[in-house]
């Protein structure tokens, strides 16, 4: 086990050995294997935007074998995406690669004011189909929160009992926020905490940006000068707030950008101590040797 | 077993040997045995629109033994239908033609503006009425859409536990979607796509038109100029939107019409590849020698 | 066992044995022993309308024993009533007549547009006080009808599976409909199905009358030229709307009336083939003497 | 056993030998043993109203061991109380008083129109502290009527189960009601009977006035002239409207009086046909020597 | 075992063994041990305010070890926070000091006008982390409060059952009270006595103002001139509202002040026979070794 692997998983000693176990696997998989960084490819889209605008740009994407070429070709440690499509052909790849099973989604036909996914895997089918992990979806700012939290907080104790790490997607939305507050540093940076509080082992947050939604936190970034004025800043302030640097914290792609964008952005979260990338849209809405080249890349700059 | 249905058998690995074995039941029998495809008998219109309107046309019909006799004699792969009218005379039929129980159910005595059915059937009664498989409503476009989800995450784990495929009519409905919106080929592939991921080995959805709803849908079919013309084309991309054409996915009859629309609809179904019709009222609102008749040539038009 | 009880058990052969022989007995209890006929004395009103304006004009029914009282003195097939009034005396009259014990109530001190009953008793406790048959509420045309359905599908399973059948009252009732409507033979003969549908084996509707409430009904009722002009006409109707006359479908009384009123419509419902009544103002708001022969003579009638 | 324990013993019948132990007892213990009657020391106005209001004209009660003094120096046949108070010192206690323990409780900090308990106990904790019976708040006339039913149904099952009776304090309130109708004649009596249809074995209401709030009731009270001039009328009228007399009804005591109001209404009470009172604020928030004083004149009445 | 500490555990003999020796661990740690008082270092604010308005003053602090060494140094009798924090690193201090579990929490991206927190952590969580108490935060005063009252009723019985004493921080808040009233001296003493009532062992309140909220409260303030001018009074007029002094009452510091205030706030607290203070963000917005100090300045007063 390298020293960095090792020095990670003595954050989560109050967890049971086969929740390391897991940890172990995710982070000692794929080009980054031993490094301590993390490069997951999901495939949620479909759900969560529709099929038509996830996968008409690569038709070959249709198939969910797809997601499971494409993770492995490209060395990333591990696949996240939902029930359906993981079950559809998990039998074929069984071992192959870590899987995250997304417990939680949305979709775009219907959307309200305050968002809150539907449970739409148990523990136990994502045991069946092979997880390394769960994936849930928390939406702080909906005044849904409640529900989110304790759906979090009831399958999250089942699930670690099973020897599964969590995964906590954490979205700002909801009439709590701002449109522009969803990506703000003291938003995302709460945002963080709060999956961090919730039990997260791995916590997926959106790349920051300068901005600053609340009046009290705007009070305290100026009183204390925090230091948000580059992304990579902004990087090192959300790791910092997730128990101080003592969670993994991963960082989201969002919609499609060119190469060049994606790249400094990884570099900036690279430099900023952030654990990794969780690159979708960019990666599998290629030709898939383009993808796999992109992810190739990504996972270089995460060596380097 | 013949190679089609093999490779049909081959999409489903993850389940257990139960569901594959009621999967297989379902496409061994009738007049489309073997060939991979399916005409399904349903009656679940006396609950869903009252007695008067879907029994008077053939007073027949009021008696439940007549969906058996009748999908026995034309062949069907299987009968449809809710809890109450198979358990008024399933005993007579029973080991006669596979049953798809259907577990929830609305009727049109009060209707608002975000449907929701309710569970009319357990699993447990489901199995003991002698299912071969459980049907499941959702209404994706519903502000109720979370309650759904759920049920049939939940009930899907049960049924899939005893051996029970699940068949999920996705019927887009709500205040998220226009009325014409129901029927667009963005929202029936998208109402696929949601089928698929929540688990269903069968996808039942209507017909879809040419009609657009969503603006980042119709920017996506433009661009990758997705064809849309022909029904055929349609059927063809609702298809390839449930996990790239590895999910039996079946079309609704809808309300009576003429039987040259019927066939010329059955037609472009099967020309576009999908696996098959789901046949009420146009089947049962006539005598019965008619009705065997009529399904005889949809059988007749899927064998072509 | 009489031909026609012989019949009747005949459309109930996917229920256990256990259900079947609480529905012989009920059939072969009272003057109607043996008929297939049922005069049941529904005893409910103190908890829906107070005891006030239900025991008031003959005071010796507060008494909880007078129900059994008349009921057996008059020869009914069944006494039905709520769980307090049933518990207080029926240790007195254990096994001399069947108990349909009704699980849920609704008061008249708060009332909503749309009504929904409490449930006050479980299946369990029913068994305890010596339940023949559980009795359960719906109302058709409520907002709340997801709720209600929801509550007896699993009621009703548990009740089988203890071998107590399913009594259901079916009540249009609500903002889905006018108040002329819950009583329009389109209403009614679509509430009798909704019943047969939850796997009701016997179905209380009221008498209807020959308005119809809905649109889409009215065109059906026109073009088939289905016969609704007298009471029998719309009795038959209702009958043949409960699985083709594969249920036993009963039907009350109402508010007081004059007994010649009673004895003409329980004429028609007879000449109808309605399987019987449940007569409770009318029969135990008089002297009991009086009571008994009122019930009699409706035993009579049914019995010619 | 005297024989009017005796005779009150044998309308509970329905029950199981412990809870029969349970109504023994406490028509059993203090003052009133034998005689039929009760006087129960009530103190949970500390949750209801807050402890400012309830202790500090006597501030002796903020300690929780002074009602277990009163209620025995007084010979109450039991004391009722929430647990937490309960628990903080009954075991000093144990088996010297019995306990009527609430499982629901409101406080004044917030209200709305339609209040709604919450419930602070389970039964098991109940059973644990030494409870001899639980105690239950309903508000009839309620938009949560539903809530309310359902959870002492629930509660009611499960305390029968460990052989503890149940009281239920019915207090009609809500949007269905008028202030003034919360204490009319029709309103107490309907409330009584809803208490005894869901199962109370004693049943607590507060005296009624002569005031008629519902247009239905009222054409019934006039047309049987049904007597209620008198508060002994419609304490009688209260009894016969609780199973014909054939359950234990006792009455409130109120806000703080008059020890000679409080007199002739306990006079009235017992000459109606009541079967007690419950007189907490009146008896605690005084003195304890003239609190055991007042409680000893109202049980001298109650013997009378 | 000190004499008080004999007497402060006599109030809880209702419970069982294991709770009690969790209730005296709290009492014989650190530098109180044996007084009973106490002095908690609780950080949930984390959660509760967002991770920059709770560490930025002190970024020490973001790492989850800083509170487990400030109490330790300082020598509280516990450690309070949320389950993410102590789940992260609890490990290394197992058994070195007690830790109050919070089992809800709530953030501040969404608010509304009626609060009420997220379970954010089980019994058995709190348990597996070394949990000596749990922590449980209601909001008297909110429309909610049935939610939360029912949430700690079953928690709490859990929580016992397993012998974790429970400590409810009671916070009045909601569209049931005025701003200023949520610290008004009958408002504070209300939340205490329902906290009590719910069955806390450990009650924490603000510190009580003299503003007077309720009109029914005010007159009897008034008429029996109860004393609340000074702040020693208010905490007095709070220990007797919490069942005569019987169960162990603390305060919370609030947001950041001078340290003279804080001492001479503690100092009255202990004047009028509080049993101790919960610190926070006083303690640890500073550095470790000037929040020592502060803890050990405030031990000194309550030794006093």
């Amino acid at each position: 086990m390298s020293s960095r692997v090792k020095e990670i998983l003595s954050w989560y000693r109050s967890d049971n050995n086969a929740v390391l176990a897991n940890i172990y696997k995710l982070l000692n998989t794929g080009g980054l294997a031993g490094t301590g960084k993390l490069v997951i490819l999901p495939v949620d889209q479909g759900f969560e935007h529709g099929p038509d605008r996830t996968y008409a740009p690569n038709p070959a994407a249709y198939d969910p074998t797809y997601p499971f070429e494409l993770a492995l070709e490209a060395g990333c440690n591990a696949y996240a995406g939902p029930f359906g499509q993981i079950a559809a052909c998990g039998h074929d790849y069984a071992g192959q690669i870590p899987l995250i099973v997304k417990l939680n989604n949305s979709d775009s036909l219907h959307s309200g004011e305050n968002p809150v996914p539907a449970i739409t895997c148990s523990v136990r089918d994502a045991l069946q189909i092979g997880a390394s992990a769960i994936g849930f979806t928390i939406y702080p700012g909906s005044s849904y929160k409640k529900d989110m939290y304790e759906e979090i907080c009831e399958l999250g104790e089942e699930a670690r009992t099973y020897g599964l790490p969590v995964v906590i997607w954490s979205y700002p939305r909801g009439e709590g926020l701002s449109k522009e507050g969803e990506c703000g540093i003291d938003v995302v940076s709460y945002a963080a905490q709060i999956a961090c509080q919730l039990g997260a082992h791995i916590v997926k947050v959106k790349p920051p940006t300068a901005h600053i939604e609340q009046t009290e936190a705007k009070k305290v970034y100026e009183k204390y000068k925090i230091k948000i004025d580059s992304l990579t800043d902004r990087i090192s302030h959300v790791v910092q707030s997730s128990f101080g640097g003592k969670r993994i914290v991963i960082f989201s792609g969002g919609a499609a950008k060119t190469d060049q964008e994606i790249f400094s952005e990884v570099s900036a979260i690279h430099a900023g101590g952030g654990f990794g990338s969780i690159m979708g849209r960019n990666s599998f809405q290629r030709k898939k040797s383009d993808g796999v080249e992109l992810l190739k890349k990504i996972i270089a700059i995460y060596q380097g």
